[in-house]
Parts: structure tokens; C-alpha cells; sequence
């Protein structure tokens, strides 16, 4: 996994100034790096002991889906509005300026009873923060947090009362 | 692969009135089925052929994912706008009211050839198309395209100058 670090790009004000952006996409570019990172994910005791993967929109769907098929665990997914069909379960979080959302449609919601969340990377905890808690309100059991990266100087693990597993700190 | 049409669910009138909306997550749930899909879908010639994946932003990246862990093979995204950092080559595509684009990073264009596309649904054709301009206009072979769900009614394949496979044509 020490070569994971080597495979990630830093962008200076991107999305927007100030912002730092970590681009994690170098590694789909290695598939024995790729493959070595589920393998990797899929250890997490998060993992095996959940009854299904929770993959947040759109970078976490990438990696939830190849542990999704690595462990053999159902996935379901939180998404942006205005994204998914039927009956969802809503739950909003904040960014610097205003507010945005993420739902899970309530029939996959309804399926399992207890999830591990998987993310690319960790900043400062918001968006994972929403998923959770709209977990628990649907009185879902959440196992965990897993992601490629964390950004231990936001510490977004510090808002989560929930195990926490990242393959890289940075 | 018999399985994978009672997975699917249509919505009517979804995102907007007239469209019916073919939701594939059910797919997701059900690891059997979801792994038998992604080895099928792996062993298309146009997977084998292909230098690199190429998967459509972003329901495109929970199958091109999966395929790039079980193949081998490199991926890089197609993007919507103001999701890729870095220098991007940009092309747009119509709706039926105003119009998008897709967009993929210069660096990972230049490493690779020859691509297979990677989406879940074929309908009328245009991001798949928007994607393939992008590759030829940068001297790529698109070695061809690969999905889930194929709606024949629509004749997105008419519109391709280049192999079309879907695992399930409806």
C-alpha cells in the first residue's frame, strides 16, 4: 500500500480557492495497485461484519462497487437529489455556503439492518456525517467508515461516533 | 443473466414526465447475480481488446469499476462538469432542453489507445456518443461499448459507429 501515496495528485484551488483537492483517480490507473487496495478495504472487520455496503456519491460508488464484488456484500447508495426513483429517505447536510442532500431509496434502506460505509476519502466528515445519521434514524446499525483517504488535519473522524478505518493518512 | 430482468425496476414519469425510468440498483443487492453480470460483461471482446475502460459519469462507474478489478484493466472517468481537477478535454452533448458535457483528464487520455466504454443503460445514445467524440477527436480507437440495459426502442445504437454490447436488451 506504500505506493498508494505515489499515486495521488494535489490540485491547489480546486474545486474552488483554498481548497486543496486530492485526486485519488491515478490509482484506478494501476490495476494491481486497484486490486491490492479492495483486497485491502475488504479486510475491515467494518466490512465482513456488515450486512451491506453504503456507497456515497459518486467517487465512493468506484470503490463500494469492486469490495461490493470482492466480499460479496449487497450495496445500496447515497445520492445526490433529484437522482433516485421511488420512495427515499432524505437527509441534509451543510456545506460552507448552503445546504445540500443525500438520500437512500427506502425499499434498499428497509433490506438490511446494519451498513459500513464507504467513501473515498475523509475530510471533514460532512457528507459521511449525513449518511449516518440518516442511518440511525432509520434505526440502522452503522459498523463503520471506510475510506481510501484521510485528511487528518480536518479531523473528520473526531465528528464521528463510529469506527473510523483509512488505508492512507495524509 | 435470466435473473437480471426481475432486478430491474421501472418507474413512470422519472426524472420527468414521459420517461421511464429504468432503475438497475436491485442489481446491487443481490451479489450472485451481480458478480455473473460483471464476469459476462468482462469477457466482451471490447473489454478484452481494449488498452483502458472508459466508465460515464456516474452510474457508468459502479460497473466499470467492477470490471476494471475483475479484468485487469486500467479506467479512467468521464465526468460532468467541474468534477475533474487538472487539464480536461471537454466535449459537449444536447438535452432536450439546452445542453451538457463531459469531460476527461488530459494526463490519463495519453496513456492509453484503445478504450472500451463503459455505461449501465443505453437509451437514446447521446452521452455515449458525447464520450466517443471525445475519444476521436483525440486520435483514440473506440474499440466499442459495453452496458447492462439496452432500450431497443430508442436506436441509441443507430446512432454508434462502433460495436455495441448489452447484456440485456429490453
Amino acid at each position: 500500500m506504500e505506493k498508494l501515496k505515489y499515486l495521488i495528485n494535489n490540485y491547489k484551488d480546486f474545486p474552488k480557492k483554498g481548497i486543496e483537492f486530492k485526486d485519488l483517480l491515478g490509482i484506478l490507473q494501476e490495476p494491481e495497485v486497484f486490486k491490492d487496495l479492495i483486497h485491502e478495504m475488504s479486510k475491515s472487520k467494518i466490512i465482513k461484519n456488515s450486512e451491506a455496503i453504503v456507497s456515497i456519491d459518486a467517487r465512493g460508488f468506484i470503490f463500494g462497487s469492486a469490495i461490493s464484488l470482492y466480499s460479496s456484500k449487497p450495496m445500496i447508495l447515497a445520492r445526490k437529489p433529484g437522482k433516485l426513483p421511488g420512495e427515499i429517505e432524505e437527509e441534509k447536510y451543510n456545506l460552507e455556503y448552503g445546504e445540500n442532500s443525500l438520500s437512500i431509496q427506502k425499499k434498499a434502506l428497509n433490506k438490511y439492518d446494519s451498513f459500513a460505509i464507504v467513501d473515498d476519502l475523509l475530510a471533514t466528515g460532512g457528507t459521511v456525517g449525513c449518511v449516518a445519521k440518516l442511518l440511525k434514524r432509520n434505526k440502522k446499525k452503522v459498523l463503520g467508515l471506510i475510506t481510501v483517504v484521510e485528511l487528518l488535519e480536518l479531523k473528520g473522524r473526531d465528528k464521528l461516533n463510529f469506527p473510523v478505518e483509512s488505508i492512507l493518512l495524509i
